[in-house]
């Protein structure tokens, strides 16, 4: 069956990076997708099915709708060298038209909008350099595309993030946090599969539960520090290599978390994002969330189609 | 009743900009808001409450979601001298780091970001130049709220995008050009009252099948011709003070078009947006929704959090 | 005689903002220019003639060229929200063209380009709201314009920097630090007049050997500091009153610094820039300098012509 | 004699890209420079000596100083994507503060700086891909600087223009335009090292006027047509093969003109600038100079230090 053969292939990568496997543009460790198939650009968003969306509107009960990001604005914290700049060009940007005198205001951003503040990472951000079969060296990002089948200074020319599909699906909140007694991970705490057990046993909730294509996401209770995650020193938990495992088990279109759910060995960029497909919304805000006691809810977040961007940023909602 | 007292207003100000009424900061002929009072920001998006979700959700039969924006790319027709960049700084941006050689990659954005493109109008985008009661010469937009309540260089400080709720609701489509039997609606034609009832009993719905809060989806036929429609001489097809009256009357949360919807005298943007907080989303794209016959779905658009922003990009989805 | 008659108008303004003399649009405390007369916006940059030009070439005696800036770079200090960000969009930008791969970079800047780093505040940097004989409140710049004559969203419609003269002029270097023989002026200080004096007289120059047109540079030893200046906590060394009007006496093209020379009080850029249309290079550096015994050499500054832009970045050198 | 052997080896490198000679990191066809040494990033502007200095001040005779540059603004022409746009963040950007109403302007420019209107060519902007002896793949710049030597997203590591020298040499203006008697010179006019010759014989200079270090400024009366230059059909003249290797027998610093002075085999790019570091000062306008009789006087163009860019905007002037 293709799913199990597909996950054994995708731990076989975790395993090391040089495989004995060929590595050539058609065929390497993690490429082509053994389920969405070569030329794919959605990844996992291609389990957004009409079937899947029926399944995230059976969720809603009350219709209540709670943020899951966080605001954008100057002064959030940023990794790097990154910036988030938005003027208003003169006030008002245009005008006065007309006898009523109506005027319009513009705004102008300039920013790495796909990769600052509430983020998520699509199919071209994430790559590994390689040496193929034919000697020669490149980066390899999700699906086998290649620097040489990317690279354009005024967007990536493939696995853009116009590609991804908009994810209306289930969504599957795992609170960490409560689970852990605490009000946010202690810091470079690698989470174990238990925690995530543990989560979802005291929310009632069975692994069994999670469906193919539901986003999972993690309550860290990093949110409570925003606008100082970043800032501060060292890394919050994260998902080693034994969640990053079960988590391809589960099979999601997406996970997400209120930090970037990634450890030291940066496996959720590289085994689920690079290789699967599976994206990573980065640095939400479940402080809505937390005042329920909901843990399944339709989950709604449309990336924008910004031609060849990496990211995106968005407005994440779940409703009740 | 308020809300005939509330449409009874705003048709008044439609005969003239200069009325008898005090316009005062605290009053005037278009605030405070006699639906959602005095100091909201939301505007009509108030209209999403969980009921409404409700009655969304309920229109999703199959689960089939279509998309209803265009791409943002380089290139796409821009309104007067705003631009869109989009930059890949390096490939990578960013490593490669560790043993496994992980690189990433950013895009940087500088960009009338909310106003290019599919574009969502916020209440911070239109406003008007009058003289309040104390002499004052100001501008006021949605609300009552004045330049010096908003402006600021690096974001309005009151009517910024980011008050503005996620739009998931029922969503209308009329089909204009498909009622008037032409690919597109011809330059400069105002859209009459009896026409978007034709285009609705042609759909096999009546008016009253329209709900406050809903999303009043206009199709002009406009979008077959993007990425050329504001580059074209002329001005598309046009909502005059007939069809705004009656868009006032159904109460929508927003409406949104494949074109800006708006005519010479501006008064979707004036009276729909700036002084009833009706959201209009422009340059849509039905190009999905022409193989349908679907005229009545769930529809969502989450406008992005830009603190102090005009408007905002988006995806626009239709879920059938 | 003009040029005291100037100066008397000028002090007296120093006096107070509201006299009683007319504020219409054609005159005011400070407009029209008694010397470059109404409609001027070169200010001060009118002193570089061709003899003064003959007069700083003459200066030159051994051709040696000193930097007198700072490099502009990523990290550098900013004032309140202003950013400084350049990019390489991807490596390389364009090509391989042609049969010889020849390719090329470009660089992307976004920066409040003329007011980071080594900076020359032009004559629509500063302004002073006012009430005008016929009561229309404004803000005024140089020789009279008001916001109704430069506001544009996209370069200021009047007092942009394209206006200025290139600055070739003899400079005169004052070594404020050398004088007090410390290696940074204390934080607060008011420069007096006997300060400049004495410091010229240690360079056995006289007070005379300054002549109208001159660029007049102050140095505080906050050079030093670079590239920490601006994040220092309190403001650096400044010219209040008493300096101020000596300058003003001594008739300048322009002043510099490596600090904004500027105190408390903001008499330099209001008396010097706003009212005379001397300008201002802030945040130079003396580094070069402080090794040579060189106090009169030939000066060269040539602000970009950026239409509309209130200031400009730069390369200032000394010729010895 | 060194000059000698550097002017064959450039030759030699004209006749083809492959030579048999090593191409390592250390030696290649045109690395490291014969003259100015393994390392250097400076090119030809190492010719502005304070003998140079005092060679161009002594052409001063009567102080005028003349524009030999064009304006920056919105709607200039542009290459490719590269973008210019200037905005005034509200009006105005900061204040009033103080009791005297004090109020700032910042202008926000996001553009291809060095790389917009009048432009100036620093030695990372030139580059060619080649393949080294030990089989690496890589482009080459000015001096063997290579990718790995080079890249980085945010600014050049090596090469950027922050390491050319100030401009202050003698300036030699070589009128082909008017030697030719027409406005503009044809379009795709190759010119030929007999029409410099007749140019500068016109104009009364002989070919041993021109020293080492000069800058040559040709005009092709292509200025006239700004801002239309670069939209209009076709590549103006230009200088091929033959009058590239005139120009490098002479040595100059930088060559100037109202184009790009290259032509299809972008020997001007690749022979001047990229193998010889002779900077290449693009889209002059020689308005100005065309009242004039003026071929000789002292020129002045200082490169913004920009760290790590491509190349600058700047403000050339003459002074004669």
């Amino acid at each position: 069956m293709k799913p199990m053969h597909w996950i054994a292939g995708a731990l076989l990568t975790l395993a090391g990076g040089d495989l004995a496997l060929a590595q050539t543009r058609d065929q390497g460790p993690w490429w082509p997708h053994p389920r969405w198939g070569a030329g794919d650009q959605a990844g996992a968003s291609n389990w957004i099915t009409p079937e899947k969306v029926l399944a995230a509107t059976a969720l809603v009960k009350t219709g209540r709708m709670l943020e899951l990001g966080h605001v954008y604005e100057r002064g959030m914290p940023l990794i790097g060298s990154r910036s988030y700049n938005l003027f208003i060009p003169s006030f008002p940007t245009a005008g006065p038209f007309g006898p009523n005198g109506i005027v319009f205001n513009d705004e102008y951003v300039a920013a790495e909008i796909g990769q600052v503040g509430t983020q998520f990472d699509g199919p071209g951000h994430v790559g590994k350099q390689m040496k193929l079969a034919d000697g020669t060296e490149t980066i390899v990002f999700y699906n086998g595309a290649t620097t040489e089948d990317m690279r354009d200074p005024y967007g990536l020319k493939r696995n853009g993030i116009e590609h991804v599909k908009p994810i209306l699906t289930r969504g599957i909140y795992i609170d960490l946090a409560a689970y852990k007694g605490v009000s946010t991970l202690p810091e470079k705490y690698e989470i174990t599969v238990a925690d995530v057990r543990g989560a979802l046993a005291r929310q009632k909730l069975k692994e069994s539960d999670i469906q193919p294509g539901d986003a999972l996401l993690f309550n860290f209770g990093w949110w409570r520090l925003w606008p100082k995650p970043i800032s501060t020193a060292g890394s919050p938990a994260y998902a080693g290599a034994e969640l990053v495992q079960w988590i391809l088990a589960r099979q999601p279109s997406m996970v997400g978390s209120d930090a970037n759910l990634d450890g030291p060995d940066a496996l959720v960029h590289s085994e689920l994002t690079m290789k699967n497909g599976i994206f990573n919304l980065e640095l939400m805000n479940f402080a809505a969330l937390e005042k329920e006691s909901a843990y399944r809810f339709m989950f709604v977040f449309t990336p924008l189609r910004l031609k060849g961007a990496t990211g995106s940023p968005g407005r994440p909602v779940a409703i009740l």
